[in-house]
């Protein structure tokens, strides 16, 4: 049949090409690590990242390549953002955050290319550096442009390869299924597992993004991401904000609020997302200065579960809407958003924050359903919980590179997504549990299998089983029940926690008083630790 | 490279079952011919699109079969726009107010296997009946479920066919490539065209429509679409309500005012949508009888040009915000959409209606050119005029089975719109005329080209030319110019109207006082008629 909508292909390239046309003199400000403020515009940034595509080539990037960032929220971070996928190459954003043990993994795994780094963080780098098997050139990102002293090699300075390189507009033809980033996310089999990103997938997350009921951002927004532009696609902010024009505001390294309410006045930002715990810092320092946010509107929250206290003391004590959302790696990343329906408009206000205390309704683009343990469908009636099973065109169809992680898809096209759910009758979702058991500090997850490897392998111990308890400011920290070797010199949780420092990040390990010394570890009828119990000896 | 995106289908029948499955009570509300309101949910919706597919699927509808719908707008249009695509065959939506020439060509063009029609407008079909080539079954759609008396044949009754239907759910597997949908749009040639969309366009149009700076539709929304379901997708409303879950209400054959303002009233209408011929009638009525619209926020208006005078007056008077937009039937439809700036928030009102009365931005995924006659780009400064040229997901790669067409797009994927525009540098499109000089009336087309023919054969015509004038209530309506022949007995007004009846239909025929006798028409230098001066003449 001829006739028929013309093959247009749906590439990243195409938002930064409209930024520059549609919103040429729209701003990008970015706080500096000095505190200073650089500022410029989409038109600024569409002739530097054409630049820094040729930057790229210079230094051999091509099709396919992987090239990881290791940096803040700047407008150089974002620059990466679209000069390496609309040169057909891979955006590796690398959580600045991880255990050297998972950074080395993640980089050898994802066979990186290159490294972008911020001159602050190059320590990290250093350490890792003689495990790191495909890196063939780093290049350091400084606010002076002076190259530091690091024993990284052969190391590039980003602002005398951008001087150097020539400003031609040479955008390549791209498919749009062609991939354009790559997201590392942690797996209770302490292996990280890749989400690899295709422009398609993106592209279409970015139109859901920007509708009403979703992040709904339009030109008139100001945009502070709050979230780190390493977290599963920045929750969509740039592209989003390139697609409709909207201003952005970058905090840089500092997100205290402190940093960040200033900021956000003299920038007139109108909406910020973020995980909780920025949010909850942010409401006690309102509290002891009597500040406010300015213009601000609305907050997305999500990463992990939002308290019904915070959601309504922002509305009484700021008129702030906090929208609820939930989403994952794996799905580019946006789930589902909770914004108040038509039908409860006219509740009282009690029960309204208690339906936006759920994470929301399913995006629009996004196919759920809840299963049993034998995989048949549940109702969605508020009260029956299976694990949540997702599909659409944003969600990833296998982990980067990893068969043993292949049952997390079925035969049929859905993804698992591990969360154990319920859905009410006005399809409203509602984590309830998790499969896997992971831990969540502050947006970040600490894999609690991991752990109990981890502790099980320190001296004078025999058993250790590890769950989450609720922690006010981070969200969940990890408890640790440990039960010793009979006849073995006891060990101390001193010990223990400086054994558990060879393994995990600082801000990943558990206090002494959250090691626990208990008997035996309850079990499940297959002879599992059995968490739920535990947990109710927390509670 | 392993790893990617679900390769999920962007396809119609996925919206419809979001709408069950995640707004399963939200309400569309359809005015009878009778004046009788029907109402029912989403999820009636989807069960009698259900088993409106195994309707079509028992009247030998497959596969790339065209079916089409004679009808207003209502619930049971509705059902079709979502049974015929689920299905894989194509919804051709036929223009009730086709004149009967150009209403047999585009059935017999499309080949059409079925007519569904409106007991109300039986009379045209009746009329070319014999003509049809293609159509095997007609299926007539009445308020009361009675067979009418009518020489229509062979002719099923909807109601009864759905009441023998099967109500089995059984969604063919679907290719997001193949063709959903058919609306031909007039054109100088005399003949229509014919744009055919496929599943991936509207999904895409569908989520476009959907952000925040363009239609902007939400859950809380409640949308009257005034604009008639057979033009263009009826301005994506069916898809984007069922996507994000709005209300939707159908006011049926009426859209008087005295029957739009208590609908609107009543079904706590908060958006609507329709030409510009409608909203002027509705502004002098509410000045008549001191009326509101209740809750309407918002109105957007295209399909011709919008007077600056009715932004003001309905901002003024009511505080409801016009919405101008630009868009073609071959562009699925939205091209453009005027929201106020960011930097326009400040300026005094008088400049932002100004800025308000361009059609607005292109939309996010609508790229747009400007060419000159030998097909040079021309800068975006709001003075220099040109051809406009599109490309996008959503814009047709050729006309239906129309070589004789092609010229309307270019070697490297551009389609030629025939309006020439300027661009200012806030990358606001403004449309200044048109290349071929059609007449906009009410919304509808009339060709100036086909009018001149069917004149210049009118006994005692030697020449004629015919142009648009601007008219308060209609937009636009013909003016002929004629030069009688000499010797002849003159043809008087009534006479050329008179036999103008034989070619279009009664809405299009010119006024008498619109008949004016010339001694010669003027010309270009290529002896070509020159409307410019003629229309210098009217002004």
């Amino acid at each position: 049949m001829d006739g028929l909508i013309m093959d247009y292909q749906l590439t990243i390239d195409k938002m930064i090409k409209r930024a520059n046309r549609v919103f040429p003199d729209k701003e990008i400000v970015s706080v500096l690590p000095s505190g200073a403020k650089h500022r410029y515009t989409y038109s600024d940034l569409y002739r530097r990242t054409v630049r820094l595509m040729n930057v790229l080539r210079g230094l051999g990037v091509g099709r396919g390549h992987r090239v990881a960032t290791f940096m803040w929220n700047d407008y150089r971070h974002l620059e990466l953002y679209f000069a390496i996928p609309s040169l057909g190459a891979v955006t590796h954003t690398l959580n600045i955050r991880l255990f050297s043990e998972q950074l080395s993994y993640i980089v050898n795994h994802a066979e990186d290319m290159v490294i972008f780094a911020d001159a602050t963080l190059l320590g990290p780098l250093e350490e890792i550096a003689p495990q790191l098997k495909s890196v063939r050139q780093y290049v350091v990102v400084s606010e002076e442009g002076k190259m530091p002293e690091t024993s990284l090699s052969p190391l590039a300075d980003y602002e005398t390869l951008m001087a150097d390189a020539e400003d031609d507009e040479d955008f390549p033809e791209l498919s749009e299924t062609d991939a354009c980033g790559l997201c590392y996310t942690s797996g209770t089999t302490g292996k990280p597992k890749g989400a690899l990103y295709s422009h398609r997938g993106i592209y279409v997350h970015t139109l859901m993004a920007g509708m009403v009921d979703m992040l709904g951002i339009g030109e008139r927004d100001v945009l502070l991401p709050v979230v780190p532009m390493f977290h599963a696609n920045a929750w969509s902010a740039p592209f989003i904000c390139a697609m409709v024009g909207a201003k952005l505001v970058y905090a840089g390294q500092n997100v205290q609020p402190e940093a960040l309410v200033p900021l956000m006045q003299e920038e007139g930002v109108t909406f910020a997302m973020g995980v909780p715990t920025i949010w909850s810092g942010m409401l006690q320092h309102l509290r002891q200065t009597g500040g406010n946010l300015g213009r601000v509107k609305k907050l997305v929250v999500g990463g992990s579960s939002v308290p019904r206290a915070m959601i309504e003391a922002f509305k009484r004590e700021h008129g702030i809407d906090i929208i609820h959302a939930w989403g994952m790696t794996e799905m580019s990343p946006l789930g589902s958003l909770n914004r108040l329906l038509g039908k409860m408009e006219d509740w009282p206000e009690d029960r309204q924050f208690g339906a936006l205390s759920r994470v929301g309704k399913p995006a629009p683009c996004v196919e759920m359903k809840i299963v049993d343990d034998a995989g048949r469908e549940l109702p969605w009636d508020g009260r029956s919980s299976g694990e949540l099973l997702v599909r659409g065109p944003t969600v990833i169809r296998s982990y980067y590179k990893n068969a043993e992680a292949a049952d997390q898809f079925t035969d049929d096209g859905w993804f698992r997504t591990g969360d154990v759910v319920t859905i009410d009758e006005n399809a409203l979702l509602q984590i309830t549990d998790r499969t896997k058991d992971l831990i969540k500090s502050g947006g970040e997850w600490i894999s609690s299998v991991e752990m109990e490897n981890a502790i099980m392998a320190c001296p004078g111990v025999m058993e250790a089983a590890v769950v989450a308890r609720p922690d006010a400011k981070w969200d969940e920290r990890p408890v640790a029940f440990v039960v010793r070797q009979p006849d073995a010199d006891p060990p101390q949780p001193e010990q223990i926690i400086a054994h558990l420092r060879n393994h995990f990040a600082k801000w990943q390990l558990p206090a002494p008083a959250d090691i626990r010394f208990i008997e035996h570890i309850p079990r499940t009828s297959v002879g599992k630790f059995d968490k739920k119990v535990l947990r109710s000896q927390l509670a």
